[in-house]
């Protein structure tokens, strides 16, 4: 009798779901709407209710189920202590236990959603075949997860890995969304490529593509840097240059052997990895200069692979 | 029968010795010169003639000999690889091997120094009560270690914690030791500081008490700060800045429970603790502001006690 396990991608729209064979191929994947009603109270039974009907209609014996694996929206301790999801109204929450009593004693392991992704991307996206990686996700924030010998680097208080707020510019006026200034998610998430742009245009007297746009996106930003621009070239430049050195103090830190970047803002493909490569190889010890730059693989799928792969590869 | 373990820390200079209770209590401690002739071909041997003339001496059976613990100046790989030790001389070598072979089949963990250090403040110095910590170590140089979940984090090339070419300045023109510009030992190191405050002297009128000194050290510089010198102040302060903010963005990457400030620089004390966690408080995530700042105990025994942890705390 074959053995299978669920993943689960807990968001603040959807929940997503993926049931995963004992050697991770992905079998089904489905998604259900989340209810934030009343502070989130009925999100655990939801979830279990998708378990559970899946169980029945695959016919499973309880022994079969290996495990649920589950990514949040907030901070979680390396034991699976979730600290808060504020996007759910969430406070301290055992999801350990909750989930285990709706699903017939079932293990559980829960892990923050980025560093779940992140956990994904190495098993069975664009960081296969190494065991510690950062993962940078660029997308309306900037996100990131930290995998040491093939765990999870969670934190004392669930925030390792949270690059999006690394501080890499001393001299940023402008406030970021956490309440400091400088943090690397004010130049390379989708805003805030758009913002250096805008603020390049309003400063230089150059003429570009980017001044015919409405409503300037960061696709837009990269589609004309492709074409020539060469104020789109600097604003991916200025971009490029803090993610590298963000990355280049993480690797002094922690040293992985990878580096995987994902999100929307990843599609504009490896003249993305190149440049950051390049501003990376600036900053860094000589021992450090070797890393592989890759883009991620797994899409929005990340996160279910990645709940899976902590019971799978807990085995 | 009560049981022991070793603890040694290889230096280009010395090798100090510790012999250790089951408890972690250091019973006895001596050092032996360290002998770097043909490529540093003896020093296995002559650490191996010191324990096992000390097993006699204590008249220890093999069977109570719970391991050896042996912190190395160099890269360090997790699972104990030394890629190379330039000070002693050594290219790639095979210590757990070697040494195992001369003791008597003896269980031998292996760390890089600066890491094995920083364990042994988490587990008896300044770090005590909690499981992961920052080490920063400001002597000649920067070094660091961290500790994560009560273990070493090595590192994909034991480059790990590499704290002191931690890239904090991107306007330095002077060239780092490691060829790079602007790592965080040109600004915090005893020759950091003293370069920090001449580089005051000769921009600034200011009169100071430190252009009395031939041969300016830090320790002049933090003594003559507490007497009130303006100037000397200003380099501590410019010191202390970097330092929070390299300590800032390696919380963001890895979240510890705590920062160890230690080395010949930390005798300056509290003052020096308090001016970093200011400059790290205002660069981090609100949720990750809360942490302690503590200066290391063990001074020059923080190597054996660390090297006598790995065998201990694997048990």
């Amino acid at each position: 009798m074959n053995n299978y396990c669920f993943g689960v991608d807990l968001g603040g729209t959807a929940i997503k779901f993926g049931i995963f064979s004992e050697d991770g191929e992905c079998q089904e994947k489905w998604d259900i709407k989340t209810r934030k009603e009343d502070k989130g109270r009925y999100i655990l039974q939801d979830i279990a209710n998708e378990i559970n009907k899946k169980k029945q209609q695959w016919k499973l014996y309880d022994t079969q189920v290996l495990g649920i694996g589950i990514g949040v929206p907030g901070p979680v301790s390396g034991d699976g202590c979730v600290f808060s999801c504020v996007n759910l109204g969430w406070g301290k929450t055992n999801v350990v236990e909750g989930l285990s009593k709706l699903t017939g004693e079932c293990k559980i392991a829960v892990g923050n959603d980025a560093n779940v992704a992140a956990l994904g991307e190495m098993y069975q996206g664009g960081g296969v075949g190494h065991q510690s990686i950062i993962m940078i996700t660029l997308g309306t924030g900037v996100g990131g997860g930290v995998v040491i010998d093939g765990k999870i680097l969670a934190g004392s208080v669930g925030a390792a890995g949270e690059l999006g707020h690394l501080h890499v510019n001393d001299d940023e006026e402008a406030v970021c969304t956490c309440g400091g200034k400088g943090c690397l998610e004010q130049y390379a998430s989708a805003t805030g490529i758009v913002r250096v742009a805008k603020s390049l245009m309003q400063k230089s007297k150059q003429e570009t593509m980017l001044s015919k746009f409405d409503k300037l996106t960061a696709k837009d930003i990269f589609d004309c840097m492709k074409k020539g621009d060469d104020l789109a070239n600097q604003a991916v430049d200025i971009m490029c240059e803090y993610l590298g050195k963000a990355l280049g103090v993480a690797a002094t830190v922690v040293d992985p052997e990878a580096f995987v970047i994902g999100g929307g803002v990843s599609k504009a493909g490896e003249v993305l990895t190149e440049k950051i490569q390049k501003s990376y190889e600036k900053r860094v010890l000589p021992v450090l200069k070797k890393k592989e730059f890759v883009l991620a693989k797994l899409g929005n799928d990340a996160g279910i692979y990645g709940a899976a792969n902590m019971i799978l590869s807990k085995k």
